[in-house]
Formats: C-alpha cells, sequence, structure tokens
C-alpha cells in the first residue's frame, strides 16, 4: 500500500471513524484504523464490536495510490501525528509487512501496525427498508431525550433510547424511571414494517456529533440486532439493546387538574439559583409552591441555609399547591424546549409532572415529583 | 449590618478575595469571607492562613449603609449566588446574629454564617520599604519561571519560587533540580536593603491571576516571614517559604562548544510531534543530532514505532553532536520566549542545555539532558 493525501481530508475521516475506537484496550487491534485501498479509493474503519463506523475517500479526493493494500494502525496515533503535521500533503506506505511509514517532506513516522487478520470481519449491509429524514432532525430528536436515559447498568435497556415507527410515526422514548422524554414526528412517508428498538445511548451521542451538515440525509436501516446510519460518505454501525423497552404510553396523564404557562428562561434561572444550596447531587431538591398569580421557588440545606424567590406565571387552571423535584432533572428537562414559554401540567403533589410547549406538543417531559414528608 | 450594593462591584471584590478560600475544608470558618463595613466601606477578606487576600470598595461605592458590622458568610455559596442572581442591586443584611440575608426584588437567600470571633486575626500592614513595579512586568517575570518550580513535597524548598534583589537587580530563579529559569530585571531604582526569599509557587499563581490590568503599579512589602502585596484595591498576603535557597549560579555555564540559532515556532513544533510518540509523561525523551546545517530531531517507542524530522538551523558555532532531553521540558521552556529566534547553547551531551533570546538576554532556561545509554 502507497498513497498520498491531503492532510486535511484523511484527518476529516480518521476523526469521523476514531469515534468507534475502544476506550478500555482489552482487544489491542480494536485500539487501530484499517485502511483499505484499492483502485476505488481509501476506506477507513474503527469498531469495538459493538459500535462500527467505516468512511470512504474516493479515489478523486487521492492524490495519488501507487499500490492497493490494507492495514490497520493505532487509531490514537496516526490521528495526532496527521493533526499536528505542518505540511498540506502525506504519503502512507506499509513497509516489511507489519509497519506503517508517514512520511511529508522533512518528516517520516514509522509506526508499528496491527495484523489485519486481526481485525474484526464485520458485515455492514444495507436493506431494502430504508428509512431517510435530515440529519439535523435527527440530533433535534436525541438531544431532546437522551439525557433522560439510565447511565445504572443494573437495567440496561434503560440505558438505549427506544425508537418506534408505526406508520409514517417515528416515536424516541427515554426514561431512568425517575423521568421521561418523549418525542414524536411524522415522517411523511410510511413505513411498511413497524420497528420498535433500543439503541445504546453512548452510541447515539457519538453518532450526534458526527452529523455537522444538518441539512445531509440521514438513512437508517434496522435489522433485528442491529442498526446502520448512512450519513454522507460515512457508515455508522451500532449493536441494539436485547428485549422489550417498557411500555410507557400509561406514565403520561391527559388530564390535569393545574396547568401554569412559564417562562422558560425565567423558570430555569430561577430553579437554577435555588439549587445553589442543595449542591449535592443526587439531592437537589427545590418545592415549587403555586400561590394566587405567582409560584414560590424555595430550597434549603440545614448547614448551609435557604433560598426563596417569587416569580409571576398564568396560572392557566386549577389552584395553590406545592410539589418537589429534583432541580437537575427539571433544568435538563428545561433545556429540551426552544420555545419563550411551556406549560407545567400537575395533578396534585405525588403525581408526575409534565412541560410541554403547547398542550398539543410533539416534545413531552416527565418527572416524578419527590415526597419530602 | 445593612447595605445595598451593585452587583458587579461585589462580585469582583468576592471574586478576587475567594482566590484565599481553603479547599481542604479542616478549619470550617477558613471557607467564609469575612465581610467588614464602617464609615468608609466595606472590607472582604479570606485566607488560608497561609495566603490572605483582602480587597476594599469605598462607600462611594456602596449604594446605601444603612448600618455597620462584621460577618463570616461562606466563600463558595456567595459567590456563586452572586454570579447568578439578575438583579443589578443586592442587599446584605445580617440577622439574628449569626444569619446573613441575601436578597433582591424577588429573591431571598437565607446563609447561616461562621462566628467573626473564629475568624485568623490577620496582620496585613505595609512597611517603610516599598518596592514598585508594574504588574504586567512581574506577571511576565513569574511566568517565565514558575513552571520550573518543583511539585514534589521532599524538597519543600523547591516548591517555591526564589526572589532576590541586589541593589536595583531583581533576579528570580525557579528549579526543580532537572531544569531551572533564571530572569533577572532591573528596578530602575536601588533598594537599600538586600532581599533573598522564596515565595510558594501556588500562591504566586493566584496572585498573577489577579493582576489583570497591565499597566497598574504593583508594590511589594518583604517581612522576615512573609511578603505583601498591593495592586489597586487590593492586598495580597503570602507566607515564605523556610530555608536558604541553593546557590544556582554556579550552575549556568557562560563559556559554550555548540551555539545554535534556531527558529521558535518551528522547533517547538518539531519536539511536539517527535514526543507524539512518547507519551508516557514522565520519560518523554527526544533525541537532537546536530549534522552539517541540520538537526534531526528523534524519538522512539518500541511498542509505537519511531519518527525523525530534519530543520534547517544556524549553526554558530561548534561540530555535530547529539545529546537527549525531555521533550516536556523543552517546551516548557520554549513558551516562556516572546522572541521569533532562540539560541540554543551546549557543551557536549551531559552537559546542561542553556536557551536564551540572545547570548545576552535575561531570561535563561537551563534543561539537564538524559543519558540514553
Amino acid at each position: 500500500m502507497k498513497f498520498k493525501i491531503k492532510k486535511n481530508i484523511l484527518l476529516e475521516g480518521l476523526n469521523n471513524v476514531s469515534k468507534a475506537l475502544s476506550n478500555r484496550n482489552i482487544i489491542p487491534v480494536l485500539n487501530g484504523i484499517l485502511f483499505e485501498l484499492d483502485s476505488e479509493g481509501l476506506s477507513l474503519m474503527a469498531t469495538d464490536n459493538d459500535l462500527t463506523i467505516k468512511t470512504f475517500i474516493k479515489k478523486d479526493d487521492i492524490l495519488n495510490i501507487e499500490s492497493e493494500g490494507k492495514i490497520v494502525i493505532i487509531g490514537r496515533y496516526i490521528l495526532d501525528i496527521v493533526r499536528k503535521l505542518p505540511f498540506d500533503e502525506i504519503e502512507i506506505e506499509d513497509i516489511d509487512g507489519g509497519k506503517a511509514v508517514i512520511s511529508t517532506p522533512n518528516a517520516k513516522y514509522n509506526l508499528n501496525c496491527f495484523d489485519t487478520n486481526d481485525f474484526p470481519k464485520i458485515d455492514i449491509s444495507e436493506n431494502d427498508k430504508p428509512i431517510k429524514l435530515l440529519s439535523g432532525k435527527f440530533k433535534e430528536i436525541v438531544n431532546q431525550t437522551v439525557f433522560s436515559t439510565s447511565t445504572q447498568e443494573s437495567r440496561p435497556l434503560l440505558t438505549g433510547i427506544n425508537l418506534k415507527i408505526v406508520g409514517d410515526i417515528l416515536e424516541t422514548v427515554a426514561t431512568d424511571s425517575y423521568r421521561l422524554s418523549k418525542k414524536i414526528i411524522k415522517l411523511g412517508k410510511d413505513i411498511n414494517n413497524n420497528i420498535n428498538i433500543v439503541i445504546p445511548a453512548k452510541n447515539v451521542i457519538e453518532l450526534i456529533k458526527i452529523l455537522e451538515n444538518e441539512e445531509s440525509e440521514l438513512v437508517l436501516y434496522c435489522f433485528s440486532n442491529k442498526i446502520l446510519f448512512k450519513y454522507e460518505n460515512i457508515l455508522f454501525q451500532s449493536s441494539l439493546l436485547n428485549g422489550t423497552y417498557p411500555n410507557t404510553d400509561t406514565l403520561i396523564p391527559t388530564n390535569f387538574e393545574t396547568k401554569l404557562l412559564v417562562n422558560l428562561t425565567n423558570f430555569y434561572d430561577v430553579v437554577d439559583r435555588a439549587s445553589l444550596l442543595t449542591q449535592v447531587k443526587d439531592k437537589n431538591i427545590v418545592q415549587l409552591e403555586i400561590k394566587d398569580n405567582n409560584i414560590i421557588i424555595t430550597s434549603s440545606s440545614p448547614e448551609i441555609g435557604k433560598v426563596e424567590e417569587v416569580m409571576t406565571v398564568k396560572i392557566l387552571s386549577g389552584s395553590n399547591m406545592k410539589i418537589s423535584f429534583s432541580a437537575k432533572y427539571m433544568m435538563e428537562a428545561l433545556k429540551s424546549f426552544a420555545s419563550e414559554e411551556v406549560i407545567i401540567m400537575l395533578n396534585g403533589e405525588i403525581k408526575p409532572i409534565i412541560i410541554k410547549e403547547t398542550e398539543v406538543g410533539d416534545l413531552t417531559q416527565l418527572i416524578l415529583p419527590i415526597k419530602t414528608y
């Protein structure tokens, strides 16, 4: 293998596939990036056996292909070296069957390589049921829900986000059992087969880092045990979590005693300030009291002190009440909205708190209250 | 105590004194900031018993003083609260002898306070031997030397920087015994008493964060066991390290066999790239070989590979040789220069490497080579 390429083109490809590099080092070859050069161009691939990313650089974007071949280079070093080289053109060659030489006019890097036979054989193929949407839309859906996934391995399914498609309706749900995020969008075109899968949150988070161009198309290919995303010249394949995701439809009430219209930024800031005094991360409880046309947010910590802040809101229905919740959960839920105002809907102090942009909004945030007595 | 003040004025004062807050929490009151309000204005003070910072807000900068008094408020919370409050005017009052109430039109924070009697009594007074220089100059001296101080507590004196004044010459030295930084400046005015003190590096680093206005005057008052810095409305007092700092004058050679003139940025980048393959932090050894009108920088790691980069330099004197050194130390030393080129001076492969801007420059960086055979 021997070829010459512009630094920036190679760097972009390496940056994208490196998101699948394993940090855990159990299997050494998973620290490597597979370079495969043939007459069509150069493909780069990295995998941790759970997440696989592959990108393709067409021969037109390569300055010179002298000989074809394949090689597995340690990902971390090739990325650092290419990033820091001051020259615009880089030559890469394999020598002695096991070393890569990266050279520019003044510099020569010899890197030990992995055996290409040790690199996992991973099937990345499309099926005939593509689901198409804008990458910017997919990014939005993920950002509005993924923070509610669980980080606890005790209930593995809850560490993923649930993607359901029925007809032309795509529903995304994430929950850690204390809060829930749900977003519904229309695909604009019927998908003939229904889909109900759970994708590991950590992989989806890596994917949306790659989706830079919001106007580009993202194509999803769902399989029984994996999902393949196609975006520009990148293939991104994730395993799925096994099992049946809990049915969360019944958790979200449809009737509410109390409805408040609040200014999003002001309410966020009030909760943020109230939580300053409750900085023990798992117990940052604040209390909301509805009193006439105001809400009063309070919190207290015996060691530090207490805070009380008053905010004017619009009471759409309901009467005076009190409810307590996690400031962290409330702030994360509020951040998922782009609107100026949100509606907070309640059914007494022990029933879920629901937040939506409008009563019929396509994004629902649910937070369970905390009993404080 | 009861007064009203503009948020930004109070925040600036709190930010400055909070740099002396203890992180270790052994003595609770050291987490507090002492507020002292009298008819002249408000003073804020924090200390960890080693470093003390005091600032004064004149009565003209206070909106309203209703009653005088003093109080010790938990530093971390008062700082966060004041920073996040959306109102421009804040009222602070002490109630029940032990609580502070911070209020704005809509919000009220009650904070538990420490007993003012527990707050250390610290003498901060000037003497009649002020040493004056521009704060920007002092910042430069510190930034050019402080990185060479030791972080090992085994030789406590080396964790400080040595400040020596003889006549009108101020000399600053820092060393961890593997490298040394030395800077000499003229004060422009004779100091009648000679000075030779060692200031803890961690305190000097906090001080230079405060020195925002480079054109402001910084006044030093040296005592046998402490040093007081006066900058704008801030008093900054640090303890000194006890003992006699090693005499380092004899360590720096005055004659050299070999002298190279190198482009600073290019040489830095070459060393940086060579060190990519030697990322075990304590052992990032690179080798420099002088060969005709070039230097060849190499480094290698049996597991990863090797690198060789060639750079054209100007050989002022001397002949072909090889020398090895820590890439990290070389890069930190190079960063202390603002010039386009530096001179590297050598006396064979086991003698110190000296870097200066010119042969008579006022900043000297010394690095001991590493034997690699």
